[in-house]
């Protein structure tokens, strides 16, 4: 057996070489080394709230009884697709059937169902960057083409002329996708801008996606619009959805790809049943949330509004620093004095700290198509307690010092 | 905006198109529907098992205590992968580092991650046929080309000549994929037959994929061997495993892509990293049911071979039914005296019932990739208890009766 000698190592696939690194998590290496020197971190880099979980959903597994843990349906269980048109019809005052509904492993399966099931490899996906950066994996993982629209820090991230789209409507552009509020921007979609995404869609025939993962926390007393409900879109609109976010249940992995699209729903659910059933500890609990009442997000929303203002004024008030005010989600883009945060967010973590502790922020580059974009933003999640905030802050604005002069 | 009504649908995706239906769950809404009409069903389609999930599973979860139900490391938790190393230390003989494990959301996502990682659209995987169904479609979801070499009931679904392999392989062929014991056949790989695998995958610089996840159910005193052991092969060896099978946890969701190959092992982390993290109550109860001592599986053991001596007993002495004595796991690939098993198996659901029952099976041709291959063929799970499956063959028996004659 000679050849063992010679034969080199088989090669992974371009698509896998050509996946990116999560722009969330790639730095969490430099944490986790920092942790071990003793430095605590404020984790700002991702959308993990310190927001408790609501008993409902822990109670609901802690009571789950069952001999065997057997598989559920691949489509979710009848019972909780039920129980979810119902939280539809109440909070996004939309009429669905069950049948509209996949149950997903997380709004990320949510996301790989519909483009798949909706998306050849070389066919184009138009999104506004700054994007949620995991979109990028899943296009990646399909062969799918983004094309991206820029939406700027000086508006605010708001929609880009429609004009802009128009332009990058080609024969291979299958869909839009959007996320409503955004992740990574915050930003709110008004029903104008929702309005004129339906006509372009409707005009050339695209799928609108819209991931509405965080539609409960909105803020100022704005109105959430789902794309559910514009009239006309029934067959062109998609909804990635997510238990996860909504309950400050991370760790669940329970989401949906809602549309009224029934040859959607059937491709989608081919792939679903391939992988066979989604998490049954995790649809138990995800159930027993649906049983939180409305009151529940009106004390998380004051939360995070306080949270928000908090962290956009003392963002706005270090020097060279720019952080609109997002309208929604738990995210904000902030602009940063310095040429490289890919650079600077791991510098904070490998070198800087501040009495005992240095911040985890997600470099802004990993949520932009465009090469070279992003490079001075990052993506502040304000998921921590605002004394936390308070003190991530100041340790950021102590690290900005001290970059300059390295 | 009179486009509105000039407008079409759009149009989904070819690869969701030729997605296959799941043959294991196609026929759901028939027996959804002779349930409706009072008929008790024998699942015998799904390898579900009635066997106990074990309480060191359940109770891990129902102990778990938390207030915020966070996400976990993308990779699984180090803990988690740290007390897996042990069980493959143990019951595997192979010597492990946490590094080389990804957790996954049940042995499907680690097929997804592992194809996805090491093939391009285009590429080929050559599988054995009959193969587990859902290999087709996560190969059509990566738009990866099956090439399948037929296995056949004769020899017992053995190895076939490894000059058919050689055949097969060009420029585009990357990897081998097995099932070890196999689903759907039972058939228990000997040795030998890996070890021809091994050369012709160094010989040819492949990727061999080895789905190990019913490596415990190996019968009359035979032993597994895992791709893991064999010599010279750590650059090419690519495990799926699973917590669902092997503790009776279908439910659970919980599995493990596994490999020494470290470029693989980054590339499959990018894939990880997109859908954030594996759901954590599953991780919870995987980490439990390490826990579960050996002698469980003796038991569990003794149980299944006394099904399939029963089941392949009863199939045979059945008028024109053929079905080998399988090695492993938990099902068989049984030759009924029919033309068309998809049409059978859906007339036994919607037509037949004795005595107010009826038994449902996977039709054989989703587990053949070659069009016409598997027609007279069913996949039976033996999942039940052995006087439920003397009352489905026997079901079986009078439905191939009564069908003979419509």
């Amino acid at each position: 057996m000679e050849f063992f000698y010679f034969c080199t190592m088989p090669k992974i696939s371009n698509r896998g070489a050509n996946m990116p690194a999560s722009p969330i998590r790639k730095l969490v290496p430099f944490a986790d080394a920092a942790k071990k020197r003793g430095v605590h971190i404020y984790h700002l880099n991702i959308g993990q709230p310190d927001i408790k979980t609501p008993p409902q959903l822990m109670e609901a597994v802690k009571n789950f009884d069952t001999e065997v843990l057997a598989y559920i349906h691949s489509q979710g269980t009848p019972q909780y697709r039920e129980k979810l048109t119902q939280y539809y019809q109440k909070s996004v005052g939309v009429t669905l059937s069950p049948d509209d509904i996949i149950t997903t492993t997380g709004g990320s399966e949510a996301l790989f169902f519909g483009l798949f099931a909706c998306l050849d490899p070389e066919d184009e996906v138009i999104m506004t960057e700054p994007f949620y950066a995991n979109y990028n994996g899943f296009s990646k993982a399909g062969n799918i083409k983004i094309r991206p629209i820029t939406a700027s820090i000086e508006d605010g991230f708001a929609l880009p002329s429609i004009e802009n789209f128009e332009e990058l409507i080609n024969s291979k552009t299958k869909a839009i996708l959007i996320c409503n509020p955004s992740n990574p921007t915050g930003y709110l979609y008004s029903k104008e801008e929702l309005e004129q995404l339906r006509d372009i869609a409707l005009k050339h025939d695209l799928f609108l996606f819209c991931d509405e993962v965080y539609r409960e926390f909105v803020y100022d007393g704005r109105t959430h619009h789902s794309v559910l409900t514009l009239e006309g879109l029934e067959q062109h609109a998609i909804v990635i959805d997510s238990t996860s976010k909504r309950y400050s249940a991370c760790g669940a992995r329970l989401g949906a790809l809602i549309t009224k699209n029934q040859e959607v729903i059937a491709s989608a659910l081919k792939f679903a049943q391939a992988r066979l059933s989604p998490p049954t500890f995790s649809e138990v609990g995800a159930m027993g949330a649906l049983d939180v009442p409305a009151s529940y997000f009106e004390e998380v929303v004051k939360e995070y509004i306080s949270r928000r203002d908090l962290l956009v004024q003392k963002l706005n008030e270090i020097e060279g620093v720019t952080c609109p005010t997002p309208g929604g989600a738990f995210y904000v883009m902030a602009q940063l004095p310095v040429q490289d945060t890919d650079h600077f967010c791991r510098w904070m973590l490998e070198t800087f700290n501040h009495n005992g502790a240095s911040v985890m922020m997600a470099p802004g580059s990993g949520f932009y198509s465009t090469e070279g974009l992003g490079k001075t933003e990052v993506r502040i999640a304000y998921v921590l307690n605002k004394d936390d905030i308070n003190k991530a802050v100041e340790c950021l604005a102590e690290g900005l010092k001290a970059y300059q002069n390295i």
